[in-house]
């Protein structure tokens, strides 16, 4: 290959075949195969611009092996950010559509997290800890139907920290269910770190044994153990089987190895598409691998660098602006808290927890314990603040956050990631229910701001203003916005505010993704000579009556929810025009109607009609 | 005590006080004091007519001999259902008003399970597994104050089936955080049997071993232990540490002791008051018991035998109806499987488990790997039914039910004790927020019926017409129902049933509970010269835009939630009629404003002014 063009490379499904039908034996082929499956592994990522190397490459080889000797089984992975691999796994072996390469993270392609529309892919996985539960009912529904198959279940280290899979482990003992095969894909790094610093496992063997599975432990990227573990495993007929595969994150590519790194260092890998000088240095190791089991060079076919939007640094960044006003709060407060789940750096609290370590706990994959955690800080008179992704922070803990708020305490909850977009790692990651997991929730209100500005507002009302606990809803994607608030805006509960003027419409809605969409709209429309008013609206479960009022004069409300339009804000302001007046304008409520499509952002947007085009075309034909 | 007279007795404070104050050993003590504590627990448990009396004996010595001994420690119960035990050794040791106990599980009492507004309750507990989690918390925050405390938690043994509790296991061991103490009350029974036989928890000691704590095990009962193992506790300073307990569900009243009763015995004390004849025998015992230790009668005072309301077999029964036709579905339907979590005969399966053992599972206190279980099954073709009281199976596996709606399969979820009452057991089973929990869910019907002939309707509508999953909600509370369905009545969905006809006022809700109410208060309104009709809604989150027509020729709609009126029924169709009509009547939406109280129905419904009478003034005072 060439390391001046800029180009990606794949093995093509030809030349893949022609290795597997070589006569080799099953443990060359493995070796060869897998490191070829890593190459359209790194293409699918790199060509998507975003994936899990790390784990994929920790993982591969087990898959690779699976997939090309066992026959007449189930297999899925229950961590699924490991799915670039097993794609290119399914895909090489003419389990799934090649061409889908092409297509990662793509509209109608293959998704960032399993999905069973896609073939062979047999449960819908990407919220961790919930496979060998999956599992077992799988195995059950077979017996049922008088068979017994083995169902190989693929889980992280750091997955281990979810109770869920605590939860799983005895039942599956208590049924014999032996079918069942559990690999941990023990690399010992999870999002954040190494899984001994984010929260330390223990010591897994003996725990393992202690639930009663038949443990055995190898080198999981040693095809000739893999192969004994596994033969050994089938002699085994009345409990469930669990390989504790050690394995290095990023495995296969030397700089990619998570063993290259210092204790304190960041692993770079885990999730990202590689810059094209880490990719071609890559793709070259691998090939350079290859030719030594082969003793001839395989043949890969050219595609296109992919486009990437340029890096701007006006972007406005929500989590970074929260981050650092988080940062300057907790200077003013010893009181605050916070607490993570092995996901600080999209939550932006890393500074926060450079300054003050004591007072931030990493709780690692275990968002139940981190808020009753949180729970129980708070009776203590601290201030916490909780972490997580939006989509988990809102269902995991969802009892664990009303047991909080029956005790009246006072806790913040931060869930980023919010909305539809990024539209990647597709309907695991995309938060569209948690306004209406949280929504009743007494004393808890829920806000989402617009930019920079009002999310650093936001947080100072959520410690400063409001005595009871808020939920802040907040957007990872960096954009430009096109409008600004005004000077000396304040956030008063219950109250929006104007970011257009206009007479005939007024759309309503929050969050920077889909008012900047509106805005776009607006002024389509403005040109069709309509005129429409913009009003960002960042409380999601209050709107105060009074200023309600201030929408009737116009002809037309449309609401916007970056959310389900169940129980979405759209939903809390058309009951709240009900209830308060017996006459209002029209009011039609946009917003995600079906589980969300994984794609680019504008793909996605477009797929459920919330791109400006599609807003401004629904104005026009509802007016 | 008198055998004749139908009293209760209870040992007064003074009583109490003299014996606290004779000069015992530490053992002597505790053993007399322990059992006069069960006497005022029986006497609370009784006059309640509910409450826990078998895991309040199993763990009553524990928490006696930690009140009378431990200094400057805090101390709570993560299972909470053993509370009345708590509530009279603090009442009996002057740490709580002692006037209390007459008022257990009424409004303005004790709640029947711990709630901070309690005087030495520090946390709320009633749903499980949360406890490590919580006292880790506290631990935190003492450590951050430069303090460190002994917390003391009380868990269940059944409780171990969460996962929660094992998530939060190792961090506690992680931060050496040895000032946490956990009890594990192992009474070896759970709500519906024996632990071994609902969910085998394995070789407990082997697992809290591979866990890192500090594991002792002895005898419950026995203080001498006790003393040994808190003060053998005291000296490791490196880890938390965790006593398994030995002790006896009923313990202290033979005939109430689970080990009296074989394996397949019902036993009869975990929850509800005893008979007069139990009551007076255990009093009794109890009393010889401590004249032994004391060589004296004690001196009780008396106090009325509590009325109970008449049984009536003409009551409806939604829960029974509900589990007959489910027995009857699963005789027509082989696909049909169901799935409990130890709750099954308050969710009407136990005709089924006893019919079809096979096709039964029984998950224990596991509500994630029960929802992800019948998941799996779906996946394979079975048509799962998954059973938990509303509040559990709402929120705990919130996302499990999440990631089985992504997957599109078809699975039924029943929630049962919904609603505001029964108001004994407090906010923590008050399920009133479920709507909220799971409206979003896409594909996912919730509905509620009004009596057993739609309780019936409604398994078979979810089975048979739906082709998508079904959220069953049900109401447990028994009673006589002023209305009937017409003839010939079926579901359609999206579409109420007028249960009266009226012009000027209609008033909409669903559930037996309210729609009660609410015709009690027509009947009021009706004297007073307004003409009201009845609306019985089931469609929690659906409504037919085409029926909705319907309400518009009303001057006033009053929507009646059994749930918080943020994000209930009432939001949804007052949202509705927003978006289809312009100008609609009045619409009001009645419901629960704030947590739950706890209390005998007829109070709770009073206090969240959802009675008949307080509905009828409020319209009145409307209209």
């Amino acid at each position: 290959m060439d390391n001046k063009m800029k180009n990606l490379y794949f093995a093509p499904l030809n030349e893949i075949g022609r290795i597997r039908n070589e006569f080799f034996d099953p443990i060359k082929k493995a070796r060869i195969l897998s490191d070829i499956f890593r190459i359209n592994t790194l293409y699918m990522i790199t060509k998507a611009g975003s994936g899990h190397i790390g784990t994929s490459f920790s993982s591969i080889d087990i898959v690779t092996w699976l997939w090309l000797n066992e026959k007449d089984f189930l297999y899925f992975s229950s961590k699924g950010h490991d799915v670039p691999a097993f794609y290119s796994v399914l895909t090489g072996l003419e389990k799934l559509d090649f061409n889908l390469i092409h297509k990662f993270r793509r509209l109608g392609g293959l998704p960032g997290h399993p999905d069973i529309n896609t073939p062979n892919i047999i449960t819908n996985t990407g919220s961790l800890g919930m496979g060998i539960s999956k599992a077992r009912g799988m195995a059950l529904a077979n017996r049922l139907n008088g068979e017994i198959k083995k169902i190989y279940v693929m889980v992280g280290d750091g997955e281990l920290q979810e109770g869920q899979i605590w939860e799983s482990l005895q039942p599956a003992v208590n049924d014999k269910l032996f079918e069942i095969i559990v690999i941990i894909d023990h690399n010992k790094m999870q999002a954040t770190g190494f899984v001994d610093k984010v929260s330390n496992l223990g010591n897994l063997e003996n725990k393992l044994h202690s639930f009663g599975w038949e443990t055995a432990r190898c080198n999981g990227h040693d095809f000739e153990s893999l192969q004994q573990v596994f033969s050994k495993f089938n002699k085994v007929q009345n409990k469930p089987k669990i390989l504790i595969a050690d394995t290095i994150k990023g495995r296969g590519v030397s700089f990619m190895e998570s063993t290259m790194i210092g204790d304190s260092e960041h692993y770079k890998f885990h999730a990202g598409a590689p810059c094209f000088e880490d990719y071609t240095n890559a793709v070259n190791e691998l090939l350079d691998k290859i030719y030594i089991e082969l003793k001839e060079n395989i043949r890969l076919s050219r595609a296109d660098w992919p486009k990437r939007p340029v890096i701007n640094k006006k972007l406005e960044n929500l989590i970074a602006a929260y981050g650092d006003e988080l940062l300057k709060i907790a200077e003013e407060r010893k009181d605050v808290v916070i607490l993570d789940a092995d996901l600080s750096p999209d939550c932006g609290t890393e500074l926060f927890r450079e300054k003050f370590p004591k007072r931030s706990f990493e709780c690692g994959i275990a968002e139940q314990d981190m808020i009753s955690v949180a729970g129980g800080l708070a009776l203590r008179g601290k201030l916490p603040i909780a972490h997580s992704f939006a989509c988990f922070l809102s269902a995991r803990p969802n009892e664990q956050i009303y047991n909080n708020a029956t005790e009246k305490t006072k806790i913040i909850y931060v869930g980023t990631l919010a909305g539809l977009t990024p539209g990647g790692p597709g309907h695991s990651h995309q938060s569209v229910r948690d306004i209406s997991a949280l929504g009743a929730m007494p004393g808890l209100t829920l806000i989402e701001p617009c930019n920079e500005e009002e999310a650093r507002l936001a947080i100072r009302w959520a410690t400063e203003e409001n005595n009871e606990s808020t939920y802040l809803r907040l957007t990872n994607v960096q954009m430009k916005l096109p409008y600004n608030l005004p000077t000396n805006y304040r956030l008063k509960k219950g109250y929006g505010i104007f970011l257009t003027k206009g007479k005939d419409i007024a759309i309503i809605g929050y969050g920077p993704t889909l008012l900047k969409e509106a805005f776009l709209a607006a002024k389509q429309l403005t040109k069709k000579g309509l005129s429409v008013a913009l009003i960002n609206f960042p409380w999601l479960n209050n709107i105060n009556s009074e200023w309600l009022k201030k929408l009737l004069s116009y002809a037309m409300i449309i609401t916007l929810d970056n959310h389900y339009i169940a129980q979405g804000q759209g939903e809390m302001i058309a009951g709240a025009l009900a209830k308060n007046f017996k006459n209002h304008p029209k009011i039609i409520s946009l917003g995600v109607k079906e589980i969300p499509a994984c794609g680019q952002n504008d793909e996605v947007l477009k797929h459920h009609s919330l791109d400006a085009e599609s807003i401004a075309k629904k104005i026009i034909k509802l007016n």
